[in-house]
């Protein structure tokens, strides 16, 4: 199955100029999901990895799978005031301004090794920082595993010292 | 393994005297994230489930592991201005003012039968207004699976129409 034929392009969302990659399409069909779920688990079968990070909220979705399959947590990385419990937080830049992400402070412990998952690869600053998450509370990033890359964001410079894979990529919009 | 032991009650969150039933520590947890997708799909193994729909945010995680478990899709139903493609919404009561839902008009087909998803059910009014959006489209609602069910709020009875199956219960805050 051709992963790529399952994701919509959505031209000029969610402004003008920008052709969205719309996961959905890909998510909703079964099949394609669970060719998804077997290339990413492929990707990372080598290494021991101890938890599966899903990034709001499209990430949720694979690396929930991701975690159930190996037989290990999932942890949500999330936008502010989500999380109930004690947390730590990272504020990174956007092209205008700053976002911050969350996660609560016990969700790793020091030493584990997690995969952080999430749907798209863009420019890589939600990666980044979820990145520094995990290792403020000391544990490693085994690497990143994304759906979709878009390769002309260069978002994969931004994480030089990661490991990423990815199973659909775009070379422009 | 005892589900209620794996899920924290936060108190006051996300605001004074509400104790938050915390799902994070449930799906971090490998075990307990497996028996509840085990349970939840016991409950409607009997059924012909064509997709899962998970309701934002935490939806998401146990829909879509149940989605892949069956091989089916699964479609999300989310907050005003996420979905990318053309969306059918719906607006429903909260105690102080209204919410709203979306779903992507082409996520089902008229006939399919689809369980709905989410971590909790509280009062409902989430619940029940994702099971119309469903209908709209002509779709039918096999049940709900809840992870768990504050029974005190009695949201089963704004569901009184449909099968609707939990996993653990509150009596009580």
């Amino acid at each position: 199955m051709d992963l790529v034929s399952c994701i919509r392009n959505v031209p000029d969302f969610p402004k003008k100029g920008i052709g969205f990659k719309d996961i959905t399409t890909l998510v909703g069909n079964g099949p394609a999901l669970q060719q998804s779920i077997r290339l990413l688990k492929q990707k990372y079968n080598d290494q021991k990895i101890d938890a599966v990070i899903g990034i709001e909220s499209r990430g949720f979705i694979f690396a929930a799978v991701l975690a159930h399959e190996w037989g290990i947590g999932m942890i949500p990385v999330r936008k502010p005031g989500k999380l109930p419990y004690k947390k730590i937080s990272e504020t990174y830049e956007l092209e205008y301004g700053t976002d911050t992400l969350e996660m609560h402070e016990d969700a790793v412990s020091a030493g584990q090794k997690v995969l952080i998952v999430d749907d798209l690869l863009a420019t890589g600053g939600t990666a980044k920082a979820t990145a520094h998450l995990v290792e403020r509370l000391g544990a490693k990033v085994a690497g990143f595993g994304f759906v979709v890359e878009l390769d002309f964001l260069r978002g994969r410079d931004n994480l030089s010292t990661y490991r990423v894979e990815s199973l659909v990529h775009y070379d422009s919009e």
